[in-house]
C-alpha cells in the first residue's frame, strides 16, 4: 500500500439509502484530502456521485491504493475478489451492526478512514481459497474464495451422493444436501449454520462440514490449510450439484466432474480501528455471554 | 380392504435388477393365488411383466385392493401418494436393507404377501399432511406429504428470510436455507438431519425444524398435530424458495405467497410383520447401542 | 383458588437485594389490602420482614390461596414442589430479566400482584412429572418435577452404560454422561442444552434426551405424556449415578435399581399477564429474529 | 528405541477373560523371543503370569523399551500417562473392536508385537497437553493428558459460570456443565460427544468445547496448539469443579482457583501397522458411509 493515499474505491450497494447516507458524507471527505475515488462502471450513471471515476472492475482492482467496502459481510467479500490478485488493503464499514469481516461502525467511519489513508491501521492478512472445478470434459473454471466454497444441490429435491478426498486420500461417502470447504474467516458463515466450529483467524487450517447429512456422524472434520480437497459425484440420474464460491456461483458439478479446493497462493488484507478484538466480535454477534436461556 | 384380496397394485423401479428379481418371484406367486396385478401406465411396455394390467395412476388407487412397493422409503411415500384418498393399505418391501416404512425384508417376501392377502398383517395408520401454496395472484397448488413438507431456497447461493407462524400466531423470523414441517413419521427423515429429534409415530404433533439457520438458537419447535403452520418470505430481491412434498416438487414460492400446512383428514395404512418394533427399526438404522465412539 | 385471596406465600432469596427491593414493596401493598403474608420458617428470623407469618414447608402449601416467586426460574421450580398437591396458583416474578416461568417483570409487580388477587389473570395449567427411584433393596423415593428428571453420572470421570424403555418396550443401550426426561414445559431447559427440540407448552408430550451419549445418532426422542419411561444401569464396577428432580437430588442410581418417571396427576397453575405470548418470550430468551450471525 | 527390543511393559486389565487371552498368547511368545516382560506391582501377585517382573509404576517407564496396552483406548490412555516423560513407544492392541488409538487387531497381535520388536512399524508421534491447577492458595497440581482436559460440575445438580482466556485474552464467560481442551487426538473422544469437530491427528490444534452450554450459540473453537487456555470460575455459593486430564481426577477447581492447559513439550509415540489409515478408521468407529438415514 502507497502512502500517502492518491486513490481509493468505494464499493456498496449505493442505492441503500443507509449506505448511500454514509457515502454521501465520505465523498467530500475524500475530496477535501485530495483521494480521486473510483467506483465500479456497473453502478447506474451518477451513482454515487458526480465526481467519482467509473472503471471497469478489472481496472479498478490495478488503480486502486485502498478499497472501502460499505454494507455487510457480503458486500466485502464481493470487494474481496475485486482486489485478489492486488495487494490492496480493505476497509469496511458496516451498515449499523457489527459484522466478522466489517467492523468500522459508521459513527466513526471519517477517523478510521482517515487513519487507513495514512497507514495507521492495524493490517490483518487472511489466507484466500482457490476452488477449481474440473469438468469431465477437460474445461475448467476457477475462483477465489475468502470465507468458502460451497458444493450444493441443484434441484432442491434431490439430495447428493459424493466422495470426499484430502491429499488424494479417500475420506468419506456422504449423502445429504452438500458440503462446505471453509477457511478460518468463513468458518464462523455458513460452516457455522452447518455445525462447523469457530476456527481463529489466523490457525492455518480449513473445515469441511458436511450440509445436512444423512447419517448423523458425518461431522465436520479440520484439516491443515495446506491440504487439497477434492469432491466428486457419484453417477446418479440426474445428479447435478451448484460449485458456489463466497455466494457467488462458479458452475455446475456433475458426475465425472470434479472440485478442487486449496489455499491460494494470493491473500486479503483487511484494515481495522486499533480497539479490534476477534473475541469481541464474536461476543456480539454471537449474544454470548448473556445467559441467553437460564435454567 | 376387502378380503380376499383380487387386485394387488406394484410400485418400483422395476428397472433396478434387485428389485426385478423380486418382482419375478412375484409375479407367479400372485397368479397362483388369482391375484390380478396392476401397474401404473407409465412403466414401459412389458414391464415389469406380460401379465400385469397397465392402467392410469388413478385408476390404480382406485381399483386395487392392496398396494406393494418394492424399493426404499422413497418409493413408498411416491405409492402412499397414489392411495392418499383411498383406504387401500400399504406393504413395503425393502431391496436389501431394512427403511423406517418399507420393513419387509426380500427373503421373507412371499410368507408376508400371503399374510397380507389374507388380512393377517398389523395395520399401522400414519397421518397424512397436506401442504396449500396459496399464491399472491389467487391460485393455489396442494399435495399430499406422508413424510414432510419443505421449503427450500431455490438458487443455491442465496439464503431466505421468512416467517413462520402458528395458528395465526407469529413465531419467528428465520434467515436461512428453509424449513421442513414434518409428521411424526417425517421425523427420521430430512428433519432427523436438520437437528430435529425422532417423535414417536403415533404421537399427534408435528415438528418444524429450520434448514442451516444463521441463528444458532434457531431450533426445532415440537407442536400439536392440530396446528397450522403458516410460512411466508420476505421481500427481497430475486427471492424465490421451492416447496417440496415428499421429495416431489409441488411449486414456487415467492414474497406475496403463502404456503400452508396441516394434518389432512386423509391417512394412509401401512402393513407390518407381526414382530414389526419400532425402535428395533431405529436401532438398526441409526447404529444404536454399538458404541461406536469408545472413549 | 378462594377469592377474594386471604392469604399470599412469598418464595425466594430474599437475602439477594434485587429481591429483597421488591419485597420490601410488595409487603406494605399486600397488608394494605389485608392479605397475610406466609413464608417458610427456613428463613432467617426476621426475613424478608416484620409482620409475615413462619410456616412449615406443608403447612405453607396447605394454608395459602396463592404463592408468589420472586427470582428465576429455579425459584419457582422449588416454590412448585410446595404446592405441588394443592390447587394453590403461582404467579412469577423475575428479578430483572424474562424466564420462561416467571414473566411478571419487576416495574410491573404490584399491578399483575392486585390482577392475581382478584382473579383476573389467565390460569396456565402445567402437568407435573413423577419420577420414582426404585432401589434394588425394595426402597424407593418419589419426588415431582416440573421441569426435568436427570438420571446423570456422579463421578464426572466415568460415563455411563444405561437401557430405556418406554413402556416396557426397550428402546436402546445409551453409553454417555446420562439422561433427561423433560416435560413440554422444560423442554426449554436443561433438555434444549442437550440438543432437544422445542415442545409447546400444552403439547402432551415428554422428550427423552441423553446427554453427550458417545453414539452421534442418539437423538432425543420425544413421546406421548401418557409413556412410562424407565430407566437402568449396566452392571459396572463402581459406576453410580443421580437422579435429579427440577435440580433438587432425588437420590443415587446404582445397577439393580430403576428410575421410572411418568405424568403426575397432579399439575401446577402458573398465573400470566395478559399480554402473556409463548412465542415471544422464546424470542427474547433466545435472541430469534436478530440475525445474529449475517453471512 | 532401542533395538533389538529386550523389555517389554504390558498394561491392560488382565483380569477381562478377552485380554487374559491375548496375554497368555502373548508371554510365551515373547519368552521364545528372549523379551524380558515388566507389569505394574498393582496388579495381584502371579497376574498376568509367573514369569513376568513386577515394578513400580515409574521404574516401569524407565526401563521398558516398548509398552504393549491392550485393551480400549482407555487402556492406552492409562499406559500414555506412565511412558510420557520417556521416549518408550506404545503398541495398543484392541480386544475385539477398532479403536482410535488401539488398532491392531487380537487376530494379527504376534505378527505386529514381532515388527513392532523389530523396529519395523510406523511410529505416529502425538503432542501430550499439560494441565496445572493453580489453586488460590499457592498450591498446584498437574498432570499430562493426551487426549482431553475436562472442567465439570461437581456436583450434577448445579450448573456452572466460567470465563475462558485464549493467551490472556478474555473469550467468553459461559454457563453449563463445564468445557473440555481436546488435542486433535482427542478431537474424536469425549469432545466429539459435545459437538466438537474431528480434528486431524497432527494439525497443530486443539478444540475448546463447552459442555451442554445454555447459550446455544456457545460453539466449540479450534485454536492454535501454541495457545494457552485458561479457565476460572465465577464467584457463587457451593460453586466446585472436578479437573479431570484424558479421565483421571486431577482436582477440584473452587472460585479464585485457575487452571492452565497448554500442549507439553513431551509427546507419545504410537506405533501402527503398515495399512494404517486415519479415515478408515473414521469411518469404521462412526458407521460413516453406511447409508444410515435413508430418506
Amino acid at each position: 500500500m502507497a502512502f500517502p493515499v492518491r486513490c481509493c474505491a468505494l464499493v456498496g450497494r449505493f442505492e441503500d439509502p443507509r449506505i448511500a447516507e454514509s457515502v454521501s458524507a465520505l465523498l467530500p471527505h475524500l475530496a477535501r484530502r485530495g483521494v480521486e475515488v473510483l467506483v465500479s462502471e456497473h453502478n447506474p450513471p451518477g451513482v454515487p456521485g458526480a465526481d467519482v471515476t467509473r472503471v471497469a472492475d478489472a481496472e479498478l482492482g490495478a488503480r486502486t491504493d485502498l478499497l472501502i467496502a460499505i454494507g455487510g459481510d457480503g458486500t466485502l467479500l464481493h470487494a474481496a475478489r475485486l482486489v485478489a490478485r492486488r495487494a490492496v488493503p480493505l476497509l469496511g464499514v458496516n451498515r449499523g451492526r457489527l459484522g466478522f469481516l466489517t467492523d468500522v461502525m459508521p459513527q466513526n467511519m471519517l477517523q478510521w478512514v482517515d487513519a487507513a489513508l495514512a497507514g495507521e491501521l492495524e493490517a490483518d492478512r487472511r489466507q484466500l481459497l482457490t476452488a477449481t472445478l474440473h469438468q469431465a470434459d477437460g474445461r475448467h473454471a476457477q475462483a477465489f474464495a475468502l470465507n468458502d466454497v460451497v458444493m450444493q444441490k441443484h434441484d432442491t429435491g434431490r439430495t447428493l451422493d459424493f466422495d470426499t478426498r484430502v491429499n488424494g486420500r479417500y475420506v468419506n461417502t456422504h449423502t445429504g444436501d452438500g458440503i462446505i470447504v471453509a477457511s478460518a474467516t468463513g468458518s464462523t458463515a455458513y460452516a457455522l449454520s452447518c455445525g462447523g466450529p469457530i476456527i481463529e483467524p489466523h490457525l492455518e487450517a480449513l473445515v469441511i462440514a458436511p450440509i445436512c447429512a444423512h447419517t448423523l456422524s458425518d461431522r465436520p472434520i479440520v484439516v491443515s490449510a495446506r491440504s487439497v480437497i477434492e469432491i466428486a459425484l457419484h453417477e446418479r440420474p440426474d445428479t447435478r450439484a451448484n460449485v458456489i464460491c463466497d455466494g457467488a456461483i462458479l458452475g455446475s458439478l456433475v458426475p465425472g466432474d470434479r472440485l478442487e479446493t486449496r489455499t491460494a497462493g494470493e491473500h486479503v488484507t483487511l484494515l481495522h480501528p486499533p480497539a479490534h478484538d476477534y473475541y469481541k466480535i464474536l461476543r456480539s454477534k454471537l449474544h454470548w455471554g448473556r445467559g441467553s436461556v437460564e435454567r
